[in-house]
Formats: structure tokens, sequence, C-alpha cells
């Protein structure tokens, strides 16, 4: 189930970590390569474990006969010939065991590199407050964070796009409801009984830890740094890595009794996992009596509201609604830094649909896109995602309908177009048991970040269930109708149970049997008519009793009626797309950053290659020194840059020109005017360092068409003349 | 103090209800009238109400008299003669009654059309899904309301314009803070302790309501209904309206006591009025033991990020802050519909400032700006708000610097270019027993609304306070630097207490008379070193163990040294103009709302009269009739809007075009292009129902420019041919 499983806490990872290509550091970041996921070969491990566990064997078998022969005083020769061959055997063994601590090491260096990285990205991130630890001077708040300056413009940018992208380009009806949100919803969606992780305590000290982590780190670091374990144990801990995402807090229990896993601080025992509700409760009102819980998604909103929208909407189906909002998870022990955290930004659509047409009038438009999937099939057979075809994708039936492939290629397009990496941009389908039984299909696109593959946005065929289940608790029909051009002749079943003649025959059970005999089926009910017309008589199983009774032909009337139907009513299928926006940003800090050495040599310089869509200001202007004249032109042009909407900041710091570049790539400001006369001025593009000489007059105008994608830097490059200055960039 | 006063719920209302201009219906929307605010006239009505009293003390005496007259068997002619008199006077009682009546009832009816106004205006709101009451399947929860399509776009151009206005035009430093916050925070900033509301329970059923409402409902009950209360008893009820937004528990209590105030509904007896936190609270983390609110504003998360922001800034001051929201209020008994909700959007700004030098730079782009100011000494004196123009207003010293003048006028550009009618706008200055005793000085943006004025935003100079409360909450200094171009020497008092003798002397005291030794200023110091050197004892208080002790020479040596200091160090000023956005939106949807009759004259149409700037969409796009050529000529022209940003939407409905023109000035979008031809088209302006015609390739344009405010109406009407079309509206 969407809500319990993936987003935004995908709880597969563990055994995603295994589908790692070998990171490489920066300067993939800077001409992707070619990144099918490599799978680790695991029958190698797996082989060099049983060999070594054979070497093992042998080494001892023979060292046994070496002191056998020694004991019984055997010929010199003959004992030198046994230690030989001992020798020989050590030798054999020992060079299995480096090969297999090469394999298991290469893993880990890989993993030591993607860490390196990734504190080179979150050091800058931090230093340059695109975010900080919330309530810093007070020792912060775990998985609590604030964005300054730059990574609020990020933010904002990113919210704006997808604005644009999904709620004007679609025609969604936009809505926002609060975060505070009253059980009986929260009861109706699941999330009261089920949203859960679970937890072990400390039973001396009471902390609290979850369960999955203590014993997935148990066998990650037994695999990474255990050489003594068999093939078959080694298998074993793989295998529980595989599955413990299904595992029942009993079977969580008793593997961690198993391996005597304990407190990771204190070596403390641990208690049974139970089950802990990731919601941050809080009480409405001043009575106490009312709970309420801050929301863990915005879904919710959304189908509490369908009907309402549905009627704005003229009653016509498909239509989608979207939301953007906080959403809150009370993590039991946040990691991951910016991606696990317990309050965040989503982004939800939900497109509802007629379930017996889930075609979409612009699929066309995206057919033809190829991009990474990872289908059902090829994950369970153990290859990797590969280059689609979206259109072939959904012709052939790997994407289960048109809207659900629509909507992957709009967010693929989304997510490409703020700079997400298209080749370690993958879409994976759900697992037969990753998806809930109502669910149709359901697809991530998961981003590849130095954590390893993240869950960024989830995109699920959910059928009928979250209108269905408020409808049920709510008692309010949330149903849309489609309305017949004729009214059609249908044949319809009608049962009518005999109450008077029932309730005489089974007194206190009449009702349990009455539901019963509504409840069949057309095949069930004619065979009971024919029955009972023939017979009299038919013994009957009435599951709620769970016991099978007699009904007779007066208890019952069975026929079929034809009848004339202005319209169908129908729960509407909802197909819906859900962006984790704080883990799209984290994902697009590391897929843009970069490191490239200064002028000098000496040292080496940070860049984030923020596309201008996204970058947290268009544009620096510098004047070049410190006086009256370049600073008043200065003023000029970014009067002009206003003017336009380019946001921009103007520098005059007496910095030399060179740190001040570097200050600005730092940040991912894709432009820098530099006033270095009053009639022309240089523009800087951040990633080439290319600069051209421009009039005063045109410079806010080149900016603002090249910052909005009306021309590329490519154009503007072949238009002006180019400008090099040996002195400029150092 | 802010935080315990009035934005988002302003306590002062009750009183502010008296300087009610008499409401006015719907036309006043459309032409505004000056309405310079009329006070009721509290003498006449208290002279009224005292001239019924004495007439009422006649009517009896002479009643008396008459009765005695009969009872003595006066005279036929002299009982006449008292009894016209007695039909004298109680017709002068009645004509007192009468006017006294029509003076209260006035404001009465006032209310009355009030309601009716705003009954039109939140109907079509809902109807129209402006806004949506929460959770309503699930029979909703009080002050809890969902923006639905129209509302979300309205409140998404709101918050564009804001960060526009404000953030960048201002080159602010945005944040964006968890709502989640640890109790710590809260507790320095004081909201643990002090951010409530006195709440009374039905002693039997357990209801709550909060205590002024009920005092409150008592007094203007009392006031407007009941005419035989004397001018004592209605002065008395007015004082209590005035002043109980300062009563103590105690005092409150002691007036519903008096009064015999009891629970609406059941009355029954009330409990004494005890404090209700008006805090959502929560628990963080899963072992319970990390108490948690979500925020009731978003001012604390800047506050706690000063020191990392001023050195993002440089370590220059001055420099703003902002940060837009969510925050949340428990309200203990929600009315006033989207005025008074439990989850709200902040916009904050906190400007840092330099204590000693409030100027500010750009004071002059809005100092020659004139609108209503409400001044403390007008308040005080019953006078009315009045125009003042902002530059004198600061250099008479009425608002207290340039840097909250400079707000003030942002504030007015900001709400009026929204749309908020700058007639119903007022500048309210908080009186001295509204603010904190730490402010220097507090204006309230307030709107006229139905509800009475509502303040919006307020606008605070609230010096060093919030920076000092978690400087010494978190140990950590949030201090600015001014460093001095050359050092300066200063003459330091230095006074060095003895430890050693002190100790001696005082044992267990000495770290108390340390204490009070070394927190002499300057004055004292010098004094008891004069005594010391004069007499060598002198005799000291030490008020933290309240007695005098007698310090000695050897105890303490004292002097003045000379320092050269290279900086001087101080907490800054924090100047915060803090944006209801919730409240501005309402108080926009009235006084953009109107109705008109149609042109049948059979009914009356509602419009919003929302400027393009914030209308939720700008442009629809009608075929004239359902054919082929004009829904191709449309699509192209909603391409062509699309690639300009301009939002729209195609109405392809075969309603008729009047119906359709009647539906979208409903939604208050400000321009419809219909597609009657498919080399031409009309535009039609919303408020005047003027069309013209214009080529359909010019049409995208043309409304592009006059919606993003690069051409006005009148501009497009003298450049294009008029269409006149009998039929078309109606």
């Amino acid at each position: 189930m969407r809500i319990f499983s993936t987003l935004v806490f995908p709880r597969r990872q563990q055994q995603q970590i295994f589908n790692l290509r070998q990171f490489q550091t920066t300067t993939i970041l800077r001409k992707p390569i070619s990144i099918a996921p490599i799978q680790i070969p695991m029958d190698a491990e797996q082989s060099l474990r049983q060999s070594l566990s054979e070497k093992s064997s042998s080494v001892e078998a023979q060292g046994n006969a070496v002191r056998a022969l020694k004991a019984s005083r055997a010929a010199k020769p003959e004992i030198d010939a046994a230690i030989e061959q001992l020798n020989k055997l050590k030798l054999e063994k020992s060079a299995v065991e480096k090969e297999l601590q090469s394999i298991i090491s290469s893993s880990g260096n890989g993993s030591l590199n993607r860490e390196a990285f990734r504190k080179a990205v979150v050091n800058t991130l931090e230093r340059r407050l695109f975010y900080i630890p919330s309530f810093k001077i007070y020792s912060g708040v775990a998985g609590l964070f604030d964005y300054g300056p730059p990574g609020c413009a990020i933010k904002s940018n990113v919210l704006s796009f997808w604005r644009q992208h999904f709620i004007l380009e679609e025609n969604m009806l936009e809505v926002d409801c609060p975060c505070v949100t009253p059980e009986v919803v929260l009861k109706a969606s699941g999330h009261v009984d089920k949203f859960t992780d679970l937890m072990v305590k400390d039973e001396k000290t009471g902390t609290c830890y979850r369960a999955d982590h203590l014993l997935k780190d148990y066998c990650t670091d037994k695999l990474e740094k255990d050489l003594t374990i068999s093939a078959e144990n080694a298998a074993e801990l793989k295998d529980v890595l595989a599955v413990m995402e299904d595992f029942s807090p009993e079977q969580l229990g008793a593997k961690i009794k198993e391996y005597g896993i304990t407190a990771p601080d204190t070596k403390n025992p641990l208690s049974d996992p139970y089950p802990f509700n990731l919601m941050f409760q809080t009480s409405i009102g001043p009575s106490g009596l009312i709970p309420g819980y801050m929301r863990p998604e915005t879904a919710q909103g959304i189908f509490v509201n369908f009907k309402d929208l549905y009627y704005y909407n003229g009653k016509k189906l498909p239509f989608a609604a979207a939301q953007i909002g906080q959403a809150f998870r009370n993590e039991i022990s946040p990691r991951q830094g910016l991606l696990r955290v317990r309050e965040f930004t989503l982004a939800e659509i939900e497109h509802f649909v007629d379930p017996e047409n889930k075609s979409h009038p612009k699929f066309s438009d995206v057919a033809k896109l190829e991009f990474l999937m990872f289908p059902r099939e090829e994950q369970m057979s153990g290859q990797s995602a590969k280059k689609l075809c979206l259109g072939e994708a959904v012709s052939k039936g790997t994407v289960n309908n048109e809207t659900l492939g629509y909507f992957i290629g709009r967010v693929y397009l989304f997510l490409t177009r703020l700079g997400i990496d298209k080749e370690r941009l993958r879409f994976r389908q759900h697992l037969a048991n990753e998806m809930a039984h109502y669910a149709a299909d359901c697809w991530d696109a998961e981003i590849e970040s130095s954590y390893g593959w993240i869950e960024c946005v989830g995109i699920a065929d959910r059928s009928a269930y979250d209108l269905r289940a408020h409808s049920d608790k709510s008692g309010v029909p949330l149903v849309a109708e489609e309305k017949f051009a004729e009214p059609k002749e249908v044949e319809k079943l009608v049962i009518t149970p005999v109450k008077k003649e029932l309730g005489l025959a089974f007194k206190g059970n009449q009702k349990n049997v009455v539901e019963s005999l509504e409840a069949m089926n057309e095949e069930e009910a004619m065979e009971m008519k024919a029955s009972l017309e023939s017979k009299g008589e038919v013994e009957f199983y009435v599951c709620t009793l769970n016991k099978t009774v007699s009904i007779k032909k007066n208890m019952v009337s069975i026929s079929k009626e034809k009848k004339k139907e202005h319209q169908r009513v129908f729960t509407p299928s909802v197909i819906e797309p859900s962006f984790g926006i704080g883990r799209i940003i984290y994902c697009l800090y590391e897929h843009c950053f970069s490191t490239r050495p200064s002028k000098a040599g000496d040292e080496q310089l940070n860049l984030f290659r923020f596309p201008p869509l996204v970058a947290p200001i268009k544009c620096t202007v510098f004047p070049l020194v410190q006086n009256q004249q370049f600073e008043e032109a200065a003023k000029v042009i970014s009067k002009e840059l206003a003017s336009v909407g380019i946001s921009h900041k103007i520098d005059i710091t007496g910095t030399s020109i060179g740190k001040r570049y570097a200050r600005t790539d730092e940040l991912g400001v894709p432009f820098a005017i530099t006033v270095d006369s009053d009639a022309s001025v240089t523009i800087r593009e951040r990633d080439s360092k290319d600069q051209v000489r421009v009039s005063l007059k045109e410079a806010a105008s080149v900016v603002s068409s090249v910052s909005e994608g009306k021309m590329t830097w490519q154009d503007v490059w072949a238009s002006f003349p180019h400008h090099s200055s040996a002195a400029a960039d150092e």
C-alpha cells in the first residue's frame, strides 16, 4: 500500500543498495557516462565464500594429516611432501580470501567515495545556507531542517514550475487544505491503524530504535566485514535483507533474538518490536475530546472534496485535482540527512478517471519519449533498468494504461527540465508484493544519489480505493455519473428475501441470512432459483454464521427484470502522482554539484550547474572596481533586469573579480554581468566560463532571453564578440 | 505584546465596533465614497438615557400625585390638570424612548445590512469553491477551511506578488522553517507561558467558551436591546467593553458573576475563567519525552537563525529576513468565519537594524504617500482617522522612525495594488497599553469589512526583545558588530570585587554581594569609591538579600580606565511587518464583490472586480457557438496566451454567451475573448462590459499587455474599434 510503503520513505532501499553501480566521484557530474546499473556479481561472491570454506577445511584436514604423520614418525620426505601440500593449500586459501575481500570492499570503497562526495555537497550547502539544521542554537531537532535564502529561492522556483507544468498546463483544480486533520479522516484512510513502523526499546535506557534498521545494519555489517561466514550464512543474510520489509513484528523480533542484536549505544537487551504510529498527534479545540493529527500526506484533503470538485468541473470526467503543502511524519530515528525528515513539502495530483476508459487525449505528446524503465520482470530476473520507448511500454501492457503512462512521461519531462540527470533517473515498477491488492499498477521515479536510488515521485493507479473508503466512512456517496445519450435497457437481477418467512425460520439470525441472500452474484442466484423451482428447498451457506441453512421456496423471490437506465453511476478510479519536493531538490543538488580547479590550480572550486529555471538568482552584476561610474551603470542594468523580472544581485564588494565569480558559481548563479566601462559590459556563463562583450543597453535583455530559454548560450556566443581576460577568472 | 494581543486575532475589536461607520450595501463597492469613520454620538445616547430616566421618574411622580389627589378627593379641575400634565409627561417620555431606540437601532440596522452583504459574498465564495469548509463530508471542524481552485489561484497570486514586492525588490533573505517546533524555542519567546485566552466551562456539560466573548455578548446585547438601563449602567457596560482586554482572570470572573452570565446554550452555571494555551501541542520523536508545538507564528524561525543570516549578509546591517508559511492557533471557539481560523498562512518580515540608526535609504520613495492614519492621540481624544502625509508623520515623530515609516508605506502600496479599497484601509497606532514595554512603536494596517475594522498587517518596532530572549535562553550571543574606522578611546568603569575578603565577611551571601557590586551604574560606583576613600567603609543595599551590608575599602576596587575599542557590539533592533494572508484575501473578496442587474433586469448578478494581478485567471476564451472553426481559433489563441504566461480557460459549452459572461464575472475574470469569426475576435472587459474588436493575431498580446499592466483598458478602448452587440451581454 502506498501510504505504508514507499513514498516518502522507501522501505525497499535495503534491497536496492545491491543494485548500485559503483559510485564515481565528481567528474561524472560533468560528463555523465552511461550508467545502466551494474549488478554486484552475487554468484562470484557466493562461490568465493563456498570456495573459501572448502579451502579452510582442506587446510585444516591437511594440518591434521601433517600432525598425524609427525606423531607416527613418518619418513621425512613424506612429511615434507605433506607440509608442501599444506603450504600450497594455505596459499590457495589466502588467494581466495583476498579475492573475496576485494569484491566486498569494492562496494565498500564505493560507499566511501559516495560519502566523501556527499560530505562535499552537504558542506557547501550548509556553508552557503541552502539549508540550516532547524533550531540550531538550541542544538537542533533530528529530522527538521530550514531552507536558507538560496534553498528557498530554489524551492520557490521548483514549485512555480510544478504549478506551471502540471496545474496550469493540464488545467487541474488546485486545493489547499489544513495540515491539522481530525481523526475520522485518517481512520477512514487507514493511517490511524496502519501507518506505523516497528520500534524496539533499549530495555534499560528506554532509547527507541527502528527495528528494521538494527536488523539491516547487522546484516550488511556482517556481509561487508566478516569473511568467515559461510556461503549459506551469507545467502541467508541477503535473503533477510530482501524480505524483511514483509516481516511481522514476531518474525522481526525472532531474527533480532536469533542474531543476538542489542542496543547499539549501550549493548543492553532490546524489547520485542511493536508498532509505533508515525503521525504527530494533537488535539483540536479546548475540550481535549477531538483527537487530531498533522496530516502525513496531502491526498486525503482532495478525496474528501471529490464531490464539490466534480460538480465544479461540470460533472465531467476525467479531471485532476492537485495540492502542494506540508506533510508530517514523526520518524522514530531520522537518518539520511535531508532525505528522511519529519516535515516536508509534498505536491500531489489525484487524476479521477472512468475505470472503463483510462485513455488519455494527450498521450501522443509523450509517446515517443525514451528513458530508463525498470519493469517488474527485469527486477525479478535480476536484469537492470533499460531504455524503453514509453509508447511501446504502454502498448505492450508493461505500463497498465495510457493515463498512467502519460503521467510517467510528464514526470520525466518535469524532472529532467529541472536539471535531474536523465542517466540517473529511472522509473521502477512496483513488484506485486509491494502493491496493495486494489492497485492496478505503480511506478516510482527513482533518482540516483549518494544514498542510492531514491524514490522521489510515486505514480500509482489506486483504482477506486480511496473514494470508496471515505464514502463508506462518511456515508456520502463519492461517485460519478455517465448520462446515456438514450436510455439503455438492461437486465437486472432482483433478489427479494421474504423477511417475514425468514424471521419465522431463523429468528435472531435472520439479518445474516438476508444479507447473504442479497449478496449472491448472478450465477449463484440463478442456480438457487433453478433448485428452488425444481426441489422447493436448497442448502445455503451463510458465511457470517459459518453454517449451512435450509432455504425454502417461500423465503426468497429471484427474478431477472428488464429496466431502462438513464445513466451509469460509478466510483472513479484515481491515478496519483505524488512528489516529494525536498527529495527532488536534494537530488538536484547532488546532480548539479561539481568541482573544478582554480586557475592557479592550488584549490578545488565548487559550483552548482543549476539550469536557469531553478537557479536561486539568474544573474549577478559586478562593477569591476569600486567607482561611481561603474556602480551607476550597474544600477541601470539592475533596474532593467528588475523590469523584465530577472532575479539578480549587485555585488559591489571590492573583492577580486575571480573571487566574486567563484562565490557566485558556488550559489549556482548562471550568468554574471561585469561592468568594466560605461558603454559595454561582459556577460560570463557559469559552466563554460566563456565571456562575451555586449553594449550596456543590451545586457539586461540578453540575460533575460538566455535565462528564460528564449535563446541558448550558444546563440549568445555566436552573436557577440568574445571577451577574454587572462586576469578575469582568477 | 504582539504575540499575546492583536495579530491575527485582535482583542480590541470590541472597542472598535463603536467606531464603525454605518455600513452601506453593495453600491458603495462600485463607487467608494469618502468614509472617515463616523463616531456614533455617545453623548447624545447618554443624555437620552439620562433624560429617559428623568422622564420616567417624572411620570411616576406625577402618577403618584394624580393618585394622591384622587385619594384626597380633590376638585375635578385640579385632578384633570394633573392628568393632563401626566399625559404630557408620558408623551415626552415616549418621544425620548423613540429617539433612543432609533439611535441604538441605526447601529443595529447597520449590522443587519452588514450581515446581509456578508451572506451574499460568502454564499458566492462557497458556491464557486473559493473556499470550502474543511472535511465537510465528516461535518467539518470549526475554524478550518480549504481554499478551492479559484481561492488557491488568488492565494498563489497574492503570495507571488508579496515575494516580488518585498523579498525580491528589497533583497530580503527568505527562510522556510518547520511548523513543528520544540518547546524550548516557544518557552524563550514567551508563548508557552503566556499565549493564552481565558476560558470558562459549562459546569454541567463541560462545553468551553471564551470568557471575554460571553462578557462582550452580554454587554452589547444589553446596550442594544434594553432601553430601561440607566445612563450610568450604560456607561459602565461601555467602560467594561473598553477595558475588558486588560482584565485579570479574577476581574473577568467577578464581572461574569456580577452580571449573572450563564452558559449560552444550557443556562448552566459557568466555572471561573482560567487560561487556556492556544498552541496545538504534540510530541516529537517516539519517546514522548520531547514536547513540541505547532508554531503559532513564523517569526521565531527567523530569530533563531539570526547569526547565520547576519554572516550570510556579510555581517552588515540593516538586512531583512522573511518567511511565508503556515501557523496554528487552537482557538477556543472560532467565530467570524474566514477571519478567525485555527490554521492560516502568515508572511512575516524581520528587518534587523542598528538601534542607533533607524533611517532608511529608500524612505524618500514613500514619503509623499497620503493615506488614512489613526494616531494614538486621535484615538484617545475620540477623533477619527485622517489622511496624513507619511513623510510628515515621520518628521513630526507621529511615526517613531524612518524604517517603520518605510514599511508602513510599502504595506500601503502592497494592499492597494492587490485591490484593497484605500478608503477602507487605515493605519492605526497602538495605544500605550496595547504595546509591550519594550516596543518602540506599533501600527496596524486595518481593513474595514462587514465584521468591522480588521487588523490584517501588524508593523511593530520590537526593539531588541526577541533576539535577547533567544540569546539568554540558548546562551548563543545574537549580536552585531560595528567595526570602527579607527580605534576609539573610551573611558570604562571597572569594578573588581575582592572575592577573598567578601567571602570572609559574607560567607554564603558572598555571591549576592558580588553581583550587586558589579551591577552598580557609573554614578553609584563613583559615589562608593569617594565614600570608601574618605571613610574607608560604606553601607550598601543588596537587593537580592533585601538588606544593607557594610562594605570596606579592601573588599572592592573601583576605577575608570581608558581603553581602545575597535568595535561596538550590540543587539540589533527588529522592525516586524507581519501579514495575515487569509485575512487580507477575505477583505479583498468583500472589497471586490459587487452586484449589478442582469440586462433583463430580472435578477442581480454577482461579480468580483479583482485587479488582473490577483484574478484567479486572467482571461476566458469563448467560441461564440459550437463549431469547429471557432474552436480551432480558440485553441490558437489559447496556445499564444500560454506562451506569454497568461492563465486562462476555454469554455466551449453551448451556453448563451451572456450566461458565460456572468459565470466568468462571478469568478472575477477580468477579460473575455469571444471568437465569432476566424479573422477577428472581441475582447470584453469585466467591469465596464465594454468590448473591442481585434484581429485574431493580436488578441493574446493585447490581453497580455492589459493583464500585466503594460497598458490600461482605456488605452485598449482608444486603440481598437468598439464592438457593441445588443444580444451579447444577456
